[in-house]
C-alpha cells in the first residue's frame, strides 16, 4: 500500500513537472523540460577557457553554411587552433591528430584534451582543434544572439554539417599543407567522439582511424533502455553509499512537500541559497538533476576543473556530505550540503543562479530537439530520481513550445546506421577505438564490446566521462595508464598499416 | 604550317563558341555554355512515359525539402513506384529490389530498366522506383515553374538530398510492411548508378549490394583526362569508318566556314531543315555534339526508343549515311543525311527545333553547375570534335550567368571519396558491380577493373549505355547474356551472404 501510494504521489508530482515545464515561453529555450541530460553537463559553460599549457596558433576558416544546399546564404568564420610544434612534415609523412570539436569553446575541449597534445610529440604529429559550428566564436550570422535569434537562423546546427565543416577543412588543410599523404587521426570525446566514429562511417577516406572516448552513439530510439542513462547515475551512488542513494531518493519528495506548504518557495530559496526567489520546484529540481549526473560524468580519481572545480572522487565526497549530516537535520539541508561539492566547491559562492542559460545560447537544447533525441527515462525501482518515462508526444510539444520547431527521432539511425548498429559497425566500419568508463552515465549507451577486429572497446571500471583524453597526472591510476598505453598502441598499428598499404600501391 | 593555321581557326572558333555561349541571359539556363554533356542526352526527355508492360502502383511519400537542415521548409511529395507482384514477403524475406531514380521522369527509366522487373519473379522480390527530386513528378514548390524559378528554389536538387530521399524512403517502406530483415538490392544506370554505388559507401547498412551501371563516378576533378569522353566517341566513330570520323572532324570548319558567308545562317536553316532561323552556328554545333555523343551511349545492338527511335548498332547506320554521300555533295549536306539517323529515324519530322528545353527545366544543367563538375576537354588529335579546354574560370562564369550559382567542384570528392577512389572503394566499400560497356562514353570516366573480392568491374567491348539493365530480347548476344547470368549470381551471393550473417546471429 506505501508503494501504492508513493507511486500516486510521484505521479502526481511528474504531473506538477510537467505543467510547470510548460508554463515560461519569453521565446527563448526552456531549461525544464525533461528532455535528455546535456552531454556535458549544465552550469558548466566557462567563458574565458585559457589555453596555457600547450602552444598553438588560432586560425579561421570560411565555411559554407549548408553543404547540402546551394542556397544562397553566408559563410561562417569557424575558428580552429593548429599546432606546428610537433610536427615532422609532409615528407616524412607526419601525422594529423584532429579533434572532432563538440557543443562549447573549442579551447575549453582542448585545455581538457591533454592526451592528443601529449601524444603528438611521440607521433610527430600536426595537432588541430577544429570549433563545432554555433558554438565558441564559429558562430554564423555575425553574432551569438543572431545565430541563435530562432528556428531559422538556428537551422543548420546540425551533426551532419559539422561533419561535413571538418570533411572540407581537414581536405584544404592537407591541401594546402602538401600533407594529402599524411595519415589522420581523428579523436573526439562525448558528442566529438561520436562526430569521430560518424566521421569513420561517413568520411572513412579522410582518417585512418578514430578514438570515440564515451561516445553514446547507441543512445538513440530503443537501440538500450531509456533508464539506462540514470540507472547508471543511481548506481554509482547506491555503490558509494546505500544511505547517500536513498537520502537522495526520498528528497524530491520532501522537495515538493516543502512547495505545497505556505511559503515553501520562499524557505527553499533560503535553505539553497538562490539568489533570486524560486518560482517553481522544478528549477530547483532539475538543478539537483545536473549536479547528480554532471558529477557521475566528472567523477575523476583526482581534482579537476572540466565542469566545475571539483575533489578527486566527487561523488565520494558528496555522499560523505549527506552522509554525515548531524542527527535531527532536515532531508533538504543534507542535500544542500552535498550539492555545495559541486556548485560550490571553492567556496566563493555566495548565492546561486538558477538560470545556466540566461541568454538561451545552449546549443545542445537545441541538438537534442531536432537530431539528438535520446530516449530518457527514470525507473522508480532502480533510479534515485524522480520517475518518469519518456514520452515523445510530450517531447515533441516541448520542442515546438521551445523552438517552433518538429525533432526527427529516427533520423540518427536513418543516416548512421539503423537498429542493428553493432553489426552495422561490424560489417561496414573499421579502425574506431570505443573507451568507456563505467562510472560514466553515458557508457550505458555506447559501444561497451569488441564489435571487429579493428572495431574494439576499451573498458575501465572506474573510469568516468572521457577520463582517458585528459592529460597525464602524476595521480594517474594504473589502470588509466594501461587504457592509454593500448590506445597508443592501436593508434600505431592504424598509422603502420596505412603506411604499409601506401607504401605497397607505391611499388 | 597548315597545322598551325588549323589550329589558329579552331582557336577562333571556340572563342566565337565562347562568345556566342555567353549571349543570352532571359535568366533561362543557357544550352550552349561547354558544359559537360548531359548523362543522358539532350533532345531525349519523353513527356508521356507509358510503362505499358509491367505491373505496379504509384504511390507517395512526404519528404523534407532539407534532410540536413531544420529550416521550415515546405515538403514535397516523391513519386514512386511499387510492384508486389513477384514478392515473397517478410515471412520468407523478400528480397527489395531498389532502383535510384535518376534525371528523368521514373516511369521513363522503369520502362527503359526491364532487368530489375524479370528478375523479380526469380528473387521473388518487391520492385521499387523511386523518382528523383526535381524531376517528373517530384517537384518540390507545387509546380516544375516554381520549382526550377531561381537559385534558391532549385537549391535543394542535389545528390546528397536524394540519397537521403532513398534512405528515408527504404526505412519507412521496410518498417511499414514489416520488412527489416528483407535484404535491399540497389540499382542503377548513369546517374542512378553513381547514386546507387554512392548509396553503397554512405549508407551501406540499408542495402546489401549494388548493380551501378554505366556510373562514372571518377569522372570528377583530375581523377581521369578530360579528354576521354570526347575520345571514346571519336573511337568509336572511327573504329567504324575513318572517312566518316574524318568527315565529321572536317565538318565543324565547314559549319564556320559557311557562317561567315553572306547568308550563311540562312543557308545553314536550309541545310538543316530547321524550323526557326538560325541564330548562331554554337545552336546547330551543339545539335551536332548532342547526336553524336548520345548516338555513342545509345549504340545497341538493336533497335531501341530508349533516347531516341534508333535502329541497332545506330552509328554503323549514320556512317553509313555519311560514307555514301554522293561525290559532289557538300560536307553539309552528308552531315545532316548522318543526323538524320539520330534525329529523324522514324522519318516523321518536317523541321528540327533545336530549343531542347524550351523552360529551361532540365536539372542536371543545374546539377552540372552546382556539384557535378566534371570537366570536359577536346584534343585536337584524338577527337573529331572540336578543340577545347577545360577551363574551370569560365565554367563557373558560366553557371553565374545561367543561374547565380557558384559551383563547388571538389565537393563530390570530399563528400563521397577523394583522387584515390579506387583505394577508398577497396577499403571500406562492398559489394558494388560496376558494369560499362566500353562503346558508351561514360565508361571511361567509371570502374573498369575489379578493386576487391566484392567490388568487381563487368566490362563489355561491345556494350553501350547500361545496356545490361534494359529487357532481354530475342537480339541480345551472348557477351550480355553472359554480363546478366555473372551479375544475377553476384546478387545471389549478397543474399545468401547476407541470410547466411542473419541466421547465424539468430544462433
Amino acid at each position: 500500500m506505501a508503494k501504492k501510494l508513493l507511486s500516486f504521489h510521484h505521479f502526481i508530482s511528474l504531473l506538477l513537472l510537467l505543467i510547470l515545464s510548460f508554463q515560461s515561453s519569453n521565446g527563448l529555450p526552456l531549461k525544464s523540460t525533461r528532455r535528455s541530460p546535456r552531454l556535458l553537463g549544465r552550469f558548466s559553460k566557462p567563458t574565458k577557457p585559457l589555453l596555457k599549457n600547450y602552444k598553438y596558433e588560432t586560425r579561421y576558416f570560411d565555411q559554407n553554411l549548408d553543404h547540402f544546399s546551394f542556397a544562397d546564404l553566408p559563410k561562417f568564420r569557424q575558428r580552429y587552433l593548429i599546432s606546428f610544434e610537433h610536427w615532422v612534415g609532409p615528407e616524412k609523412a607526419g601525422p594529423i591528430f584532429f579533434y572532432c570539436g563538440n557543443e562549447g569553446y573549442i579551447d575549453w575541449f582542448a585545455e581538457n584534451t591533454g592526451f592528443v597534445w601529449e601524444l603528438a610529440p611521440r607521433f610527430g604529429a600536426l595537432v588541430v582543434f577544429p570549433e563545432h559550428r554555433y558554438y565558441g566564436e564559429s558562430m554564423p550570422h555575425g553574432s551569438t544572439s543572431e545565430a541563435y535569434r530562432n528556428a531559422s537562423t538556428l537551422s543548420y546546427l546540425t551533426a551532419e554539417q559539422a561533419l561535413a565543416d571538418y570533411a572540407i577543412l581537414l581536405t584544404d588543410l592537407k591541401k594546402n599543407l602538401s600533407a594529402e599523404a599524411c595519415p589522420v587521426v581523428l579523436f573526439g570525446g562525448s558528442y566529438g567522439g561520436m562526430l569521430a566514429a560518424w566521421m569513420r562511417l561517413k568520411y572513412p577516406h579522410l582518417s585512418v582511424g578514430a578514438l570515440a572516448s564515451s561516445a553514446p552513439v547507441l543512445q538513440f530510439e530503443d537501440i538500450v533502455p531509456p533508464e539506462t542513462f540514470y540507472d547508471i547515475v543511481s548506481n554509482v551512488f547506491r555503490h558509494e553509499s546505500r544511505s547517500c542513494f536513498n537520502t537522495i531518493k526520498t528528497s524530491w519528495d520532501a522537495l515538493l512537500s516543502e512547495v505545497h506548504k505556505e511559503d515553501g518557495l520562499l524557505q527553499l530559496t533560503k535553505t539553497f541559497h538562490l539568489c533570486q526567489k524560486l518560482n517553481s520546484s522544478v528549477d530547483l529540481s532539475n538543478w539537483w538533476d545536473s549536479a547528480y549526473t554532471s558529477l557521475a560524468m566528472a567523477n575523476y580519481p583526482y581534482p579537476t576543473e572540466f565542469l566545475m572545480p571539483l575533489p578527486g572522487d566527487p561523488i565520494k565526497e558528496v555522499c560523505r556530505k549527506i552522509d554525515s549530516c548531524p542527527y535531527g537535520t532536515g532531508v533538504l539541508e543534507c542535500i544542500f550540503e552535498g550539492l555545495n561539492v559541486y556548485y560550490n566547491y571553492t567556496g566563493s559562492v555566495d548565492c546561486f543562479n538558477l538560470d545556466d542559460d540566461p541568454h538561451g545560447e545552449n546549443g545542445w537544447n537545441w541538438q537534442a530537439c531536432t537530431e539528438m533525441v535520446m530516449p530518457m527515462s527514470s525507473n522508480r525501482y532502480s533510479s534515485m530520481f524522480p520517475e518518469f518515462y519518456y514520452n515523445y508526444t510530450e517531447y515533441k510539444e516541448g520542442c515546438w513550445e521551445d523552438f517552433k520547431v518538429t525533432p526527427r527521432p529516427t533520423w540518427i539511425t536513418t543516416e548512421f546506421g539503423g537498429h542493428d548498429f553493432k553489426a552495422d559497425l561490424k560489417n561496414f566500419g573499421s579502425n574506431i577505438i570505443f573507451s568507456n568508463g563505467l562510472l560514466d552515465p553515458w557508457s550505458g549507451g555506447s559501444v561497451l564490446e569488441d564489435i571487429s577486429e579493428s572495431i574494439v572497446a576499451l573498458v575501465t571500471e572506474k573510469g568516468a566521462h572521457h577520463l582517458d583524453l585528459r592529460a597525464a597526472t602524476s595521480e594517474d591510476p594504473n589502470w588509466l595508464l594501461e587504457q592509454r598505453a593500448k590506445e597508443i598502441m592501436l593508434i600505431e598499428d592504424w598509422i603502420k598499416s596505412y603506411n604499409d598499404r601506401k607504401h605497397l600501391a607505391e611499388i
